[in-house]
């Protein structure tokens, strides 16, 4: 069976999706990249220098690798499209990651400016990936605008918390016919593969891999998790039983012989 | 890094120990081994029939697995014993998981007579692997009676309703110094995942196997959740914040251009 | 000291909203009320007939309580404006909860819609109390559109499922200034508790008590457990400990005899 | 309705039974009792001094409370039943709330030695409560030796965790035909109400309350969480659902008008 991901019309192999920020060097990214098996690297359009060739970040990610920058910084619409469309005049391509952000302490997005943003750049022919609270509505409306999938997070950026909206996430999947990929807040590989497990198309993870003590294992980590995830969705789960069922028949061993 | 399971002298390569039962067929064993990339696998002593040829289980088993017989059926210390010694003298090797189980309901193991077997199966030799409710005292009087390994239960056998004794669980990892592998309950990868990143030593899985729609791809599933745990627990998980923290610096984007 | 509930001018005592569909019949209503020591109480406007005496359900609700209708059946914002006048036109008072929902699977809120439906009738003089999926920038604006109150679910309504977007509603209640109304989902009283033990300022039941065993007894627990829950809060929870800690010393009774 | 817990033979109003530990003086313990509306109350025997008449702890608890001396500091049966024996020559009655702990770190109850104490004092004719890891196979052997309920944790004593044993104090609550008596974790009032709503017998608080900002207030508010929880254990919850249902009939509202 081909299991494919497809976004934008690209055929993806991978379904882990990474962010470039809070790692200690640049020169770590390539061997994360390559850890995690990761086709699909986020990227602050902030953060690249394209004056400077040694800081440069793009020069760390390999070729093959979709460059998906983001609009961090951007506190609107009007600002979120202005970043994407210097991202693509910049030559990182038409994938972009919006994310719109006014809140200061849990960094939560805003999910009307963020629909905004998507309608625009859908239109100027941008794959838009919109970062969101997840809330089944603003998902349809992404939807509509022409989103090409929609991220809704697991968790503020940042926390490690794990899958806490597992129960909106849940209601995203069954109900919006667009790959969701959980982005922000997922610290640990078991909370990649439930996500995967429940039926995200993907995940996104950058802090749980930046602070781990050895992130290019934790990378690792993560893909074996992603794929664990999506074979057992797949594969489909056995029954939640509330009483036990002997794994072999009870009654009398010692008493047939 | 090598990093080893040691049990019984025996150096493992593989953290995901598998059971036979429940499966439609034997014949569909070899492949949930392989895929698996199981070395333990446990069979109940009553389910191998040495004369005939054709049913007999352990012909569906790979030449270089660990067999580990286990006493099921056996309510009581003596019968566990018995059981044991019958699996030795049947070629079976010198493992064995203990299983004492006299309720009927949910079919939790008894702990006291689990450690009575123990002392006597471990003073004759047998590697020791007991099947217990997750209790840190009666896990440290295993370890004295010689156990091998302990192997908590996460849930009732065969619920699939995964990790609900963590709590318990992790005082076991954090103060006993042996594998701790935890056996029966685990439904998903994601929850195997969880166990091996709290520092479990290896997962016993069958029912969720079994019972998956696609046994043979819910082995390989949970034999890269696994990794992926024990990578991760490995590499040390980064910290669980309250608040958010952006990826890249937030302030100031636009306004520095 | 004084813990007074204050929405719309109004002082409340009870943090306990309830409200009135799938009761088998209006006539034990008033029983419900008193159980509960309810003061708030919602009523879907299409469930009044104003023209029936016998089938009124505003009359089975005593005269000291607030009736807040609400525009359930509206599926957008134009309908539940229209809805909230009539309501007030028909004698109901100038309360009103708020509901947009155009979803028939999970009945989830349609936060856009509701936002505009609440800056039209909060400048028309109504008390609105919007229910909404939580997120943090959907509450501002409901506050920024005159919201007297915000009411996320804690799951979809009628699900009886818990409070499974606590991470979420812990957000709102830290960041949003105004009272924070659990609102569908709690299906026991522990989690009206733990709600409220949160910092939310009030719980609204409905399900969980129409379809208990014995719904008036039921109501009296959520009742209990809403005051607990408010008690804690003001008390102040003590701290949560990785390690154990003796309520007395542990060592040396015996000896020192 | 009467609902009485009948322990020893005696006759229960309250279901919230306190401990006496770690306050800042022992001349809150009235209030506490009191705004706790308990009757059994929990004393080291090792901290009553018998001889000082303003420091013996017994003096602050009044008259109409059933004292119930704790063994703690007992590390195996012996001590214990040396213990129980004291507190009762002393006059402390013949309620022995059985505790034998030998692990430092997490405080954990032994089992076996429990299980012992048991049966010893129960033939001598005490009211026999002890402490427990859940596991129902050592609940049915304190059954066995005559315990008149069993006190399994639901997390590690002192540390305010929670009900983290849910599935394994369930099991006891379904197949134990004695009063289970939740003891130690139990940081907060939903807690509490949890455990009763599965069907407890009783809770015993001691950390919570004492560590509260203001442990009157938080006796009181535990006292209606067990209140709650225990009446909606009566009335019988309603059925968690996987989808939403309205509270009221969906169609039609204005098109109908």
């Amino acid at each position: 069976m081909e299991d494919k991901l497809v976004i934008g019309g690209r055929e993806l192999r991978s379904r882990l999706f990474i962010g470039t920020g809070k790692f200690s060097s640049n020169e770590i990214i390539p061997s994360i990249v390559k850890s995690a098996e990761a086709q699909v690297i986020t990227v602050a359009l902030r953060r690249i220098d394209f004056e400077s060739k040694d800081e440069n970040i793009l020069n760390y990610i390999p070729d093959d690798c979709i460059i998906m920058p983001n609009t961090s910084g951007a506190r609107n619409a009007d600002e979120a499209i202005r970043i994407a469309r210097l991202a693509r005049a910049a030559g990182c391509g038409n994938w972009i990651k919006i994310e719109v952000v006014s809140d200061n302490r849990y960094l939560m997005p805003d999910n009307i400016e963020t629909i905004r943003a998507t309608e625009v750049l859908a239109k100027e022919g941008f794959v838009v990936l919109p970062y969101m609270s997840p809330d089944l509505m603003a998902a349809k409306r992404l939807k509509d605008a022409g989103a090409a999938a929609v991220m809704p997070l697991g968790a503020p950026i940042g926390t490690n918390r794990g899958l806490r909206t597992k129960e909106l996430v849940k209601i995203l999947i069954n109900e919006i016919d667009l790959p969701i990929i959980v982005d922000a807040g997922l610290g640990k590989p078991s909370e990649a593969a439930e996500a995967m497990e429940l039926g995200a198309g993907a995940v996104l993870v950058n802090t749980a891999i930046a602070t781990a003590g050895d992130p290019v294992k934790m990378a690792k980590a993560f893909s074996l998790a992603v794929k664990a995830g999506r074979m057992a969705y797949f594969s489909g789960t056995g029954t939640v039983k509330e009483y036990a069922e002997a794994s072999s028949p009870l009654t009398g061993f010692l008493l047939d012989k």
